[in-house]
Order: C-alpha cells, then sequence, then structure tokens
C-alpha cells in the first residue's frame, strides 16, 4: 500500500539550478517552491558554481572533485529532485549539462529517482525547448521525470519582483498544482519493485 | 560565380573537439581529417580545457575570458568549423555546450560560419543523438550546417590505432566524400547574398 500520509517535512527533496547568475530567476523560482509545495516537501537548493568541467583524465588521477562528491551524496540522500535549468540556445546551459555528466558517473545518483522538471527565461517560451531536452538526458540515467502537468515559466521579468519573489498568481497555482502531482509521483516511484 | 579553384591550404578551418580527454577519440579524429581534406584545407585543432563555466556575472564583471577571447577570434578569421562532441548521455558533452554558450554571445562568431558536424563513440551507434542536438545548437546561432552526407563514427577502439591514427579505410572513404562536399559547400555559403 502507498502510504500518503507523510509528516510534514518528511520528503527530502534537492533542487539543482542550471544557471550560475545570482540573480538567477532558475534560482529564484527553486527558491520560491517552498511556499507552493505540499508539507511533506522539504526543499534544499544547490548551486553548480563550483563543479569543475567534466574531464576524463582529471577523474583518473584525481578521482570526483569535492563539489561532485558533495552534490552526488546530496541526491543521493534525497527522495526526490526537482532541476531548473535556463534555456540557452535553444537547449540546457552548458554548465548544467556538464554537472548532469558528473552525476551519470557510475553509480548514477538519479536512477530511481523522482524528478521534476522546470525552466525559467525571458522569452515567452518558457523553455518548452529546453524541458525536453532534460528530460531525454535525465532519463538516459534511469531517473524517473513526472510527465504531466508542465509548467514553462516564460517573461520571467514579470513575474518576480524586484527582490526575486515570485508573485505571479497563475505562476504560483500552477506550480501548487504542479508540486501536488510530484508529490504523488514521488509516492508512486519510490514503491519497491516487489512490494 | 563561385570561384572552384582554390589555392592548396586557402581554406582556413578551425577544429574543435568537445572531448577534454587527452586521449579522445573525437580529438583524434580531427587531427586524422587533415590527410583526408582536399588540398584547400588548412585545419588547426582546438582544444575547450581551458574554457571556464559560462556565468553572466562573471561576463558582466570582467568581459570575456582570455580562452573565450581566444577562440572566437580563430573563428572569426576562419572559413568554416568542423566540431567533433563526445555523447554524453544522449546528448553533446556539457563542456562543449558550455563553450557554444560563450560563442553564441554577440558577436556571434558562429552566424553564417559554415559547419561540419562530427562526432566519434565507443557505441555502435557513433554519437546519431549527439549530431542533431549539436546541429540544432549550432544552427540556433545562424551557422550554416552542411546536411548531407553525415558520418558516425562508432565502435571508435576498433577503427583508431594504439598511436590514435584513424585507420579503418571505410571510415576514412565516407570522410573524404565528405570533407569534398563540406568544400563544395563552404563555397557555396560564402557567396556574397547580393552578388
Amino acid at each position: 500500500m502507498m502510504d500518503r500520509t507523510e509528516r510534514a517535512g518528511s520528503l527530502k527533496i534537492v533542487g539543482i539550478s542550471g544557471s550560475l547568475r545570482s540573480k538567477s530567476y532558475n534560482t529564484a523560482l527553486l527558491h520560491a517552491l517552498g511556499e507552493l509545495a505540499p508539507p511533506e516537501f522539504d526543499i534544499s537548493v544547490h548551486l553548480i558554481n563550483a563543479i569543475p568541467l567534466f574531464n576524463v583524465d582529471d577523474l583518473e588521477a584525481h578521482g570526483l572533485p569535492e563539489p561532485v562528491v558533495a552534490l552526488r551524496a546530496v541526491i543521493s540522500a534525497a527522495d526526490a529532485v526537482i532541476v531548473a535549468s535556463p534555456e540557452y540556445n535553444h537547449s540546457m546551459s552548458g554548465a548544467f549539462k556538464n554537472t548532469l555528466d558528473w552525476l551519470s558517473r557510475k553509480p548514477a545518483v538519479l536512477a530511481d529517482k523522482p524528478v521534476l522538471i522546470l525552466s525559467a527565461t525571458n522569452s515567452p517560451v518558457g523553455g518548452a525547448r529546453v524541458q525536453y531536452d532534460v528530460r531525454r538526458v535525465i532519463e538516459s540515467v534511469y531517473a524517473h521525470v513526472l510527465a504531466m502537468p508542465e509548467v514553462f515559466l516564460g517573461r520571467a521579468p514579470e513575474k518576480f519582483d524586484g527582490d526575486g519573489r515570485l508573485v505571479d498568481p497563475a505562476t504560483r497555482e500552477a506550480l501548487e498544482k504542479q508540486l501536488a502531482a510530484f508529490r504523488d509521483w514521488i509516492l508512486r516511484v519510490r514503491l519497491p519493485v516487489h512490494a
């Protein structure tokens, strides 16, 4: 049986921003989720600024770099992952793909994790292109991405206030519904296969 | 009229490897092109190991980093670009996408450049997935990618010798044909639009 009576804060959720910019809308979006998510969600937001370029030579000589080890450990201990990437040149930021390249090294810490994909962009499209690239890449490492509903946060400068708070009512409502669906997805996916 | 009587070495071609590994098959593939290309091709191979992660904050504070400035200058002065990317998790390396993010900053140095996309992988698929991602991203910055023929270099360890020389006859022949088609593409694309 699925346990749908979780305690408040009992689901550890790791948020990863695909943007390195300090005033990133994607980072701001992840920080906004706390007040929109079900009470079970305990969300921590992580940046990838310290993750070096993936290089097999360095890996073989020195092992995983410390920032990669730290992020992998946080993900391993989490119940689910939420990623938010900007869209650069019709796909995800190179920096974010580079982080996924590190995370995919075996043991692939994203394997069997429930994942929610978000994106915020200045353009009206809101990252429709980037989300499908992220989906394909993250599914290639055996993660379980929430299929529906989707949220594409376009025209970001109109939806956040000057302090980076998400103030657009329609977006907040869409995210609340999506996060509730993600909660159900987490509970469904984490069931033992041979229960 | 199109001038098809180029001098030997008269077409400056910049090769960019999407892998940071010193024994990369993609880098080896770029080095192999010299003896397979038309005599007009003067190919230089460039690595992206020194390109830092793209960060708008750093860009605004310090401008373009020196390795980015250098690569952009080489591309600006070139007649064409050949890129070769490994396939990581069903797409291009994060490091290579990160380089494209820098190159796309205005003025976008890849705009109107003829581009040839290659890939080498250990797997039999040879990078079919990564090439279409690279194509879409590079076309988004207004480059002109050769449509056909395509070469997907799969099972790379069987096609290079111990010194990284491309020895597989079928692959060499396919690349010769492709490079001849790329030569025609370069001459076609660089014609003035209002000639």
